[in-house]
């Protein structure tokens, strides 16, 4: 057995189909990625990461574009090659220009220079941000 | 000498003190948090940290608020406590409400979460995504 | 000097060698990894690492396989593309069945997800879990 | 308004209370630890979490035992305080004895110095691992 | 629009052309590196990037090559691959031998590892160490 | 069971006391840090963590300052209270002064906010660097 794996559709069971129909109907696309197909190889993991993902980044008190850039700014911090490459696209999708990715990484660099300056001066934490 | 030290005004250097001075002019407060008595100790590292910072954080192609709450996201995926701590109190002081911290940290829980997935499921990247 | 370098048999010294002997018999197989070839640029860092590999790895209050499943959540936590790949396979050797990795991923996803929630909602340790 | 706010049960809303009391009837305890009381400033997340943790800990494949050792070992890796201190007791009450801990951390450590040396060297996924 | 994208010289405004020419004059070069023609798609961060690196890594307290294996040190901890190489081989050309490099990544593997097992046992600072 | 454990010399099993026997005699002081009171709960990590620190911090290629301070960046990125505490304590015996700490922690929030960029703007690696 392969290391890895994707499920296509072609194979998938009626469960699995169900939650890649569901994801090309929300998508308004003819395709799935390979993120899905990977995680449907675990059918629970599959359902359970989509229906949090379609909770989760619905727009609420934040915007569609500002979960997408706090998702990339996240991935980019953890160094996820697959997360920062789709997100990166989903995020131009919603509206990020240039200049907004230019102004993202860049708190996202000093976030996590300035993160291990606090942590590497062992600064405690003052009164007034308890 | 002791191993944790904050430089207090009193006893600062005029080259630190000038720092010290924009630091309270632009925030507008008559104190200065540890983060910056402790770099202090170091002082180009001072001088070059803020400047950076009030470039990188003044609203450009994205707002205050949104910079703010990406800079909130990194820190909670580094388990920075002391940054985590100043600047959720920066971001509610630039409007962030119980709400959209909620749903911030949705965001930073489900890509902190996606992205061991796709790690952890060796997947490769979609030709759509490069 | 190249800037990565593999350390082939025919050209390692008797102490590299001895090394891959051992791996070779220990493991029941004619080749050495690249992991191996690569440390061993730095001799006491092969040998230091496969001593201290065969003692931790060697089933004890754990058996095996649960050993390699916690390798791999590990290294899925810290994206670290070769151990996921080389510890995927170790584990399957070891009996992790589709299923089993499945609910590995899902803990490791999750675990990852509730830790930045903790930090990012600065969430104080309960007495009772002092 | 506190930066840090936990949710009582006093002051909790009817959905707030329905997820402690499932909670604590599935836990077999009367109170509620401030994991959750902290995240129920976000009633959605609250819920969700609680029923992703309920779904995802369940035994399976894997026993209980051993999902709350895996979640210890990423909470490990990630330096999460609170997630270590509430794991390591949920890992006791599940059977973990000071030889299992030992040993678990054991591997962590190990997997933690490996992931940094394969990354380090440079190492290329060898073809048998794909 | 591409994803990714790099800025060459023949494109570049003058402003990104003015920070290649000091780039190249610095490193006694007639290229510039892919890390500097992605980050010129914001020309800011380019500018301050570089600026920051000139002053950060000029030997003062700490000679070149010392500052160039704590960069490589930190890259590693990181996996950030494009860090790794880039900066082994500045490293090298600073003088890191093998044997350095051997020292140097032992000595973040094992530091990797201790600094798990302190959070894993949940070690309090010795009162000698505040 | 306490949750967090410390193994004192009077308390200790033969094996155990005659790590810190050496531990004590290596370093000339007369206690043991509670590092390695936590570590003693399973003696084979305790005896092999020792062994393996001597070894690898001793002097060799890289001088003990050297190898101090590579351990406090990895500790400084990995956000490990316990190691950055005792670490900085040690580098400092070795001569690190409050200049060259600083210099050492720009070069480390630096490292940290560039391997962010270059995975950020997903950079790929030079040809010149593999």
């Amino acid at each position: 057995m392969a290391s890895v794996r994707l499920i296509e559709y072609a194979e998938a069971t009626a469960e699995v189909r169900a939650v890649y129909d569901d994801i090309m109907a929300t998508r308004k696309t003819d395709f799935v990625t390979n993120f899905w197909k990977a995680i449907a190889v675990h059918p629970p993991t599959l359902r359970r990461t989509w229906e949090t993902l379609k909770s989760v980044m619905t727009p609420g008190a934040l915007d569609a574009l500002t979960k997408e850039m706090l998702y990339l700014a996240v991935s980019a911090t953890n160094g996820c090659d697959y997360c920062i490459a789709s997100h990166t696209v989903s995020a131009r999708r919603h509206g990020m220009t240039d200049e907004m990715l230019g102004e993202l990484l860049a708190v996202v660099g000093m976030a996590n220079e300035t993160n291990r300056l606090a942590d590497g001066y062992q600064v405690e934490v003052d009164a007034i941000f308890r």
